[in-house]
């Protein structure tokens, strides 16, 4: 059963690429409301290529971008209940000027390692991802006709921003969309060469900071000494949210978080992660994570505390010796399994307000789209079903790892449907996803879409 | 002779704010390229003005904006000699969103405590300033045909960006230009009803700071904990450099600095400065100068090191998980008499680089001016004698202050001519120089122009 829709897989390559280049083409960023009408376009244009293939597709208005769900074997409540969820929406695309070509008129390309890749905003993160698993539909259902399993595939826009839109429709739709196991492919191989299970991720909540001293901005000669500067106040405090051994200081930031099974240790031990091989690539050398933890649980298993951006007084050409008024820096925060997001975000506040230098006052702002950190449990039997099935198409073992990214719709289905994840994806750490010339490795898009087919086939014998 | 030109001055109000609005129209910001037209025109209109009543005017190439001269009684060697210094060229003026007119279409308004102002860029700084002795010496002119005393009026153009444009131009005419005494307008009062002689100023050096650490921006979700971030890198630089204390830490800072002498310090004393009436004005209770130093020393005769703006990674709308590969600063000096600007500098970036985390790199870049601290000596005649003209003209005791500010000239006078300065202004601590809606006071425009006749008055009796 399999062999056949493999070698539909292989000789449909030309037109796999033909539905990717159009999905890219679409400049689905949800965060900013100019491109609301693509998002849309977009949605109807998937509806209609799953209806295609025979799903029974509809589109669901959310307070975000719409949601689009899509049934195969409707009903068929002996078969196995698969969910796999995507998203269409993309990361904004500044710096627009770093691009090569522009981020919406993909291409195909070769990498700097010398490997052909489709070059665009979302070819990877999350529209070629999420093709491979419904090029393997589309492949098993032109050879077949149906599926060996119950499908429902969601699709949402709303994922590189607000995570709260599909919290809610997921909270409102519950059981209706419970399944058995939920698919999804937004993570990455090991290596060029090995497939990965991610069995752990990490959450992300963010907070944006304004600290203002004087109630204009001062010259620095008749002010500067007694006046407080407001640059100088937020400085002290991002130096002070960590020790001298990369512990993020904030009382109670820790609170939940446990250390990370054995079992799960020895495993990731396997993996023989260095600094050399995961900061010589980036410019650096030596880690600036917690001491005392291994660059695994650094990266995996182990909450930060990060300023993404900060500004503040005169910052153009030449000098100017002004005090400003203001100073302004925006955080976000990596949690994992155990801390609270809403208590993380309080103990932040606190501990912001408490080390306020006198004179300073600070207000907060929250982005929505908390997520908390996830641990997926590893004796789940869809797990080693799909290792196996990985194993098959590479040819190496499957590497069970960490994420040190956030999936928010993880947890909400856990919260609202009661279903475990299985997350597969075949992203390489050089797709430069949420960067400028963000790609996807024409092996990732054969491949996976050739893995996720093993996978169907290896469920199609068992049922 | 004088109640003459006191009465002229009067009568000619409208005729003086005419000059003053043509002077504010030119956009003479000299820091920015694109207004080098603007300098030019300014110094040509200023060049034709003063011929307009008798001096001998002549403009003067230089690396930077043209330096006007003008001469009144030349040769006449039996009269005393006084040479009056302004700048025709005025800060930037961005904040512009926070102008309420636009900054160089002068009009009179009413300011916060309700008197009568000319606002626009430079209405003060030091265009409003200058005129005062250039309508003095109009006044006495129209009236008597000729000065008690030679003058040369220099007008320089690059005081608000490099002060090393004077300077190579002073240090070329050398004793050429060698008064009695240079007399400077751009200082302020003591208060809204108190005239001030400042007899000390604080020098000014400035630095850029760019710190580095990936080679690209990050993902904080890939590499967040492990991998170096350059704000967090930054931010704890600017931490490090002031002690609980207030204190600067970098080694070699204070080098040179000595302690107030007894008389000054008592005469500071006198003028009762309280953290209220300093701060409150600006939105501030406390000082955050140097503890165990009076508010008077923190503001005029302790050195200071401040960041004057910071930026780097995400600063838009929204949130962005970047680690970004770049932070970037800029840091002013403000000096004391006695120390060097090339150690204080070598000192910092000594600092900077010795305090640098791992994996990041540092490099700077100086503006041109650095300018000394200054402290003029007291027992000066022409001290004496202009305390007593502006007594008579606002009916209080001249305050003795000092000041925070740069006025590198009065270091270039010292060291080229061998001459001293006398510091005479009449602008206000709210007139906002260098910020938006900067203003000029009719009353200091007025009663200024009044208070160097004066001064001209006293010349003339004893010549």
């Amino acid at each position: 059963m399999l062999q056949a829709v493999l070698s539909k897989i292989d000789a449909a390559q030309e037109e796999s690429l033909e539905i990717l280049f159009r999905l890219v083409k679409f400049q689905s960023i949800a965060t900013d409301p100019a491109f609301d009408s693509e998002c849309i376009a977009c949605a109807h244009w998937l509806k209609a290529h799953l209806e295609s293939f025979g799903g029974r597709a509809s589109l669901h208005n959310t307070t975000g971008q719409p949601v689009l769900l899509s049934r195969w074997n409707e009903g068929q409540a002996s078969l196995p209940h698969v969910l796999f969820y995507g998203h269409y929406d993309v990361q904004p695309v500044d710096p627009l000027n770093l691009w090569a070509t522009p981020p919406f008129e993909p291409r195909i390309g070769k990498t700097a390692s010398g490997v052909k890749a489709v070059f665009g905003r979302g070819a990877a993160d999350d529209k070629g991802q999420l093709l491979t698993f419904l090029e393997a539909v589309r492949a098993w259902m032109a050879i077949h006709g149906t599926l060996p399993f119950r499908l429902t595939v969601l699709l949402e826009g709303d994922e590189e921003g607000n995570s709260d839109v599909l919290d809610a429709f997921l909270k409102e739709q519950g059981a209706a969309l419970k399944a058995d196991i939920a698919m999804i492919c937004d993570t990455e191989m090991w290596d060029a060469k090995t497939p990965a299970i991610t069995t752990s991720l990490r959450g992300c909540i963010s907070e944006d900071v304004v600290v203002t001293g004087p109630r204009l901005d001062l010259h620095s000669g008749y002010f500067g000494g007694p006046a407080r500067n407001p640059l100088k106040a937020l400085s002290s405090l991002i130096a002070k949210l960590h020790d001298a051994k990369g512990k993020v200081t904030v009382p109670g930031f820790y609170d939940g978080v446990k250390p990370v099974s054995k079992a799960k240790l020895a495993n990731w031990k396997r993996l023989k992660l260095t600094e050399k091989e995961v900061l010589g690539p980036i410019g650096l050398k030596t880690s600036a994570g917690e001491k005392g933890f291994t660059l695994a649980e650094q990266l995996w298993a182990r909450p930060t505390l990060e300023v993404n951006g900060f500004w503040g007084g005169y910052t153009g050409i030449g000098g100017k010796t002004v005090l400003p008024a203001k100073a302004q820096a925006k955080f976000s925060f990596r949690l994992v399994e155990g801390q609270k997001p809403k208590k993380v975000r309080a103990a932040f506040r606190a501990f912001m307000k408490a080390n306020l230098p006198p004179d300073c006052k600070i207000s907060f702002h929250s982005h929505a789209g908390d997520s908390t950190g996830i641990a997926v449990k590893e004796d789940n039997p869809w797990i080693a079903e799909a290792a196996t099935a990985l194993s098959e198409e590479w040819g190496v073992k499957t590497a069970l790892v960490g994420s040190g990214v956030s999936i928010p719709v993880v947890e909400c289905f856990r919260k609202h449907q009661k279903m475990e994840s299985l997350l597969v994806g075949f992203a390489r750490f050089d797709d430069a996803a949420h960067s400028p010339n963000e790609k996807y490795d024409l092996e990732s898009f054969h491949r996976g879409t050739r893995s996720w087919a093993r996978l169907f086939g290896s469920i199609a014998k068992r049922t």
